[in-house]
């Protein structure tokens, strides 16, 4: 038999047999997560399926969040918080509340991924795990309402699309920039149902928060997951941030002869700060295409690019300045750990002061619920990882996507702006360099 | 002729002419404002009684905000926030954005209110003003409309209910107690379109912060206005808060033989904390009644009770302290000066510390829109003004009101408490003296 990928050793390993893609396991579930949304429904699945006996397959390992709708945009979504509450209480799974963040950025955060871990949210940027080598994936809420009683859920193996980057990466050029590529070049549904792997010096030089920018988006070109080899830089992030030791030497690391579907081979210094235009996250283009476009609103946050060194790096942007006229700028931090740092370390008062308005940690404007929708007209500059028609609100509005550094330098000059323009010895070292609380 | 009261004597001055209650004057406005619901509609009867030729009665003296849904929660609220950004530009009037504040809350701190003035919002709570002596009244859009144009509205002079207070007030009695006892004792109606006035010893030593607090909530008795007579604590406040000098000879006293419809006489030492059950506000008790009752969520903010001193009184509660279990505590500052000095004194991070969710200043889930909705069955104590039936979200949800000290010590015992089971040294000197920036 030839090698493996990850995704076929990790599914071999929680199915305990040896698989390899277009395959179908069953496989043991390590973590299950639902927010305010999908909860609700998944807990009418969860309660059909067990009947009266009613128990989580892994109370410890399981986690819903109230982050969509956070705090309470109107009657149906504090309905459904109050649901989220009750039925983690009554069935003793982790439950976070409003404010406590993002579910992504709280399961890593806090230590509930694990390398090789096969993970499952009914949220489809569940792809985020990959950032630390687990098989994150999303499923709609009747299925991880089943997996929560039972524990396991069929997989078909998926095959998998490699991207390598090799070299250094230039300046402005980030991990937001690096899958926005990706995803213009293969498109929209290039990797559908199939795992992403992103390798090559560029990547794994990068630090944690920036290789979850690239499993979190894997979905946006129809990824079931997409991993980044972890590493020593992931141990020594989760022993810190999470508290978690790691096992390295886990189903994470692909096989030299693995088979691949499609091997996508890049050279940094090649490559451009990208802006997706709307209304898809596949209309990726150089940010020199669309320099010069009038901005109404710079959004700063999201599960993709609103943890504390994105947030850091846009302060360092803009401190001391203020935002150009006749814009706003949103900042919703990813979760409330997140939040905390900003106040002690001043990145909150320094946004504050350059005209921000901060939200609580949580999914904030990005689907288009509260905390900032768009109104007719309206064009938005977003850390987002999507921008489909009426993304964040009205059909006649227009969302752009970018790194943080080309939103944090288009704010101050009101328009899409290369972050080169910036200055780059501001804010380059915050995303080189990953600040794990001591 | 008689004397006058104050209601009569800042129309008579509008007019210029001599009137007394029950007359009807075409009176001068000085102060213009409305916000981002009640503007748009305001605007199109202003395009209506203008045509093409439109100009401001006096742009330097009109302003408009957006604060009730801010960041716009919906579609139709961006929209309208981007016609009152619009509308504004094109007249040369004052607007003020997301996170700015509510516009009560605004036209005071920023100077646009004087002692004496005569002042028409397009919101219910502009009754406000009369805090610092000035005839503020809500009026409809389309009043608004037209007196945006015209610069001069009819009215009939109203008669005045006085509630005085003398003594010193007891420890755990706030000015939010009072207005509660005052509304509790004449009914919701007990003064529909009649002036009130408050005066007395207990209310002479409030500081203006506080006195807003009585003013505000006149509605709440179907005021037309609620005053407190302006004196050098007055000035002083206006001098430091505001950057502009006052003039306490204008006509904001009232005469030794004016002619009240009535006289409330209250000693302060016969008071007690007061609690208003749903869902009226004149269903108020003594705090006693109602200790125990279970709460859901603490709401501290809103035009009545989310100023500096309100939300410093509720972090030196809460310092050090975790807020009761299940119980969730949303704080919205009433304007972005107060949001800048929570940051800036600590009691910002104190709040977030105790577990609070911190809003951007607006109005907040006052009334439902978003923020922190209410859910079925939900329970909320807030330092709001009203509780009507769904006013904070679901019709099956309840929402009692009380002080900021009140709330605070709830905070911490998870149901409805007596102030005074708290440690009144640790705030009781926020609310006696003013923190007037320097």
């Amino acid at each position: 038999m030839t090698g493996k990928t990850i995704a076929e050793k990790i599914l071999s390993e929680k199915a305990d047999t040896d698989v390899r893609a277009g395959e179908y396991v069953e496989a043991d579930i390590d973590v299950a997560m639902a927010h305010d949304i999908t909860g609700p429904l998944a807990f009418e699945t969860f309660d059909d399926v067990t009947g009266d006996d009613a128990e989580l397959f892994a109370p410890e390992r399981t986690v819903f969040t109230i982050d969509h709708h956070a705090p309470a945009d109107g009657v149906k979504a504090a309905n459904n918080h109050n649901a989220v509450r009750e039925f983690a209480a009554e069935h003793g799974a982790h439950q976070f509340d409003v404010g406590d963040g993002i579910c992504h950025a709280v399961l890593v955060e806090e230590g509930f991924v694990h390398p090789g871990d096969l993970v499952v949210g009914a949220d489809s940027h569940s792809t985020t795990y990959g950032g630390i080598g687990a098989f994150g994936t999303g499923v709609g809420s009747t299925d991880l309402g089943t997996a929560l009683a039972t524990g396991d859920l069929w997989f078909r193996i998926p095959e998998t699309k490699r991207f390598e980057v090799h070299g250094d990466l230039p300046d402005g050029v980030y991990a937001k920039d690096l899958i926005l590529k990706f995803i213009g070049d293969v498109g929209f549904d290039g990797c559908t149902y199939q795992a992403a792997e992103y390798g090559g010096g560029a990547i794994e030089s990068l630090p944690i928060h920036e290789r979850l920018v690239l499993s979190n988006m894997a979905i946006e070109m129809g990824g079931k997951t997409g991993f980044v080899e972890p590493d020593e830089r992931t141990a020594s992030y989760l022993e810190h941030q999470a508290g978690i030791e790691c096992d390295l030497d886990g189903p994470t690391s692909p096989d030299d002869d693995a088979v691949y579907e499609s091997i996508h081979t890049y050279q940094a210094t090649d490559l451009a700060p990208q802006v997706s235009k709307p209304a898809n996250p596949e209309n990726a283009v150089d940010v020199g295409a669309v320099e010069g476009t009038p901005i109404d609103q710079l959004f700063v946050g999201t599960c993709t690019n609103g943890r504390y060194e994105d947030i850091k790096l846009v302060a360092d942007v803009v401190e001391g300045e203020e935002l150009a006229p006749n814009v706003r700028m949103v900042v919703v931090p990813a979760s409330g750990s997140v939040y905390r740092r900003m106040l002690e370390t001043g990145v909150f008062e320094t946004l504050v002061d350059a005209g921000a308005i901060i939200q609580n940690a949580g999914c904030g404007p990005c689907a288009g619920y509260h905390q900032g929708v768009l109104g007719d007209g309206d064009v938005c500059l977003a850390t987002a990882n999507r921008n489909f028609p009426g993304r964040e609100g009205s059909m006649d509005s227009s969302v752009y996507l970018a790194s943080p550094a080309t939103v944090g330098v288009s704010a101050l000059y009101g328009e899409i702006t290369d972050p080169r323009r910036g200055d780059p010895q501001r804010y380059d070292d915050v995303v080189l360099t990953e600040e794990v609380p001591t």
